[in-house]
């Protein structure tokens, strides 16, 4: 089981754009991910919150890592699609996407994910994410 | 209008996230939004190909201002959210998003997303969006 | 707050499609409503199972009187979008479907919904739900 | 061919939901089909306009069709999820659900349904939607 978390860990340090995020894997369990990423002066919109582009990524990242722990070990994972709610803009000093297993199935795993915003000390939901992961053989 | 259309691009040029991932704006037109961005090094998932926060990215922000461009002056927009169905991997020297308003409602505007990667000369579609972005006063 | 879920209630009751689906209201609080409902003969798809289109209204019914259930008196409510993904086949005798409300805001309200079937008193979860209901006046 | 749409529409015609909502299969193609059905006094919400969960039900049953059309003669196909979007009350005589095929895989079949009501004679979009069905083995 810690060899299959290992490769997950391995599988998320070759993501390139998690590096560019500075998005750190905070945790990772069975059906279950958390990540955790600051909010930077290169990834906000126009009024200098948090882009929705980042709190998606992180979200959908979480949900797939979420998926892949609960898969057999040298299955990998892609996303069909997700659905992304955005209930506050992203004001804070750090993000934090927990994904979650919901069902998985053989062919399909679903999957949530909420994305909360920390500003001195204090969270606040920013997002939520329901979607759909599938296994694929690498 | 064309006073309409500056104010759009000001205010993606405000967007940081947009320089990071060296997006351009194409074209913009009433109910329509174009956008264009290379996959770089710095914007891939595990195997190479073009990250899907990418991708989504892209398709949010040209269907958020393919919503503004129909909204009266003054106004900002929203994504309250938005779902994407990914189709194929991002496997190209280049993304092309075009976002299209499907109804503007004076509380809501339903938008739809193409994003298309382009390789060799070659265009694909690699995912879809629905979504729905709502006006707010500045 | 008695009248304000009597005027749910009594909205439940208009609808001709509730008692075509002999759904029942079976509890209103705030930010929250539960209905029921048998699996009918009149109701399955091509294999004896509830048809899809039946546990979304379900979700969709609950999720929009939960939604309804935290604005001012006199307000009415819309779908303005859903999102269900199906997770097993609707078999049982019965539907619940519990709406909840995630996020209400002035404009939007964000709510998700749970539908299990229960069969033989063993309840399973069939599907899961996320949207946006717009406050509208009447 | 004729024989694999003869297969759906004996399908069809064993789904007791649509005879319950007198839906009629107007049109079955290759990657298209196309629903026809009335709004009843028996399919109405509390304002008369017909019940969100029935122009869901045609856009996903068009849809699921659609998808079937595509596949190989045998395989069956369940909605894996599936996103609406409504535009405006179902107001009109009749409703008509175009579903479409995007992308057939081995996997997924990613497709998407318009539904218009029909009132005089005119034609009005009144919901879109985006979903995922997945071939099953009977």
């Amino acid at each position: 089981m810690s060899d299959h978390f290992d490769r997950i860990r391995d599988s998320f340090a070759r993501q390139s754009f998690m590096q560019t995020l500075q998005v750190r894997l905070d945790h990772i369990g069975h059906g279950r991910c958390t990540l955790v990423a600051p909010v930077l002066p290169t990834t906000t919109q126009q009024h200098g919150a948090g882009h929705a582009g980042v709190t998606f990524t992180l979200g959908d990242v979480a949900a797939g890592y979420a998926a892949l722990s609960v898969l057999p070990d040298g299955t990998e994972v892609m996303t069909a699609e997700i659905k992304i709610n955005l209930l506050r803009p992203a004001m804070g000093e750090l993000l934090e996407a927990t994904g979650e297993v919901l069902k998985a199935g053989r062919r399909l795993v679903v999957v949530k994910s909420d994305i909360h915003a920390i500003s001195g000390g204090k969270r606040a939901l920013i997002a939520t994410m329901l979607g759909t992961m599938v296994p694929v053989d690498p």
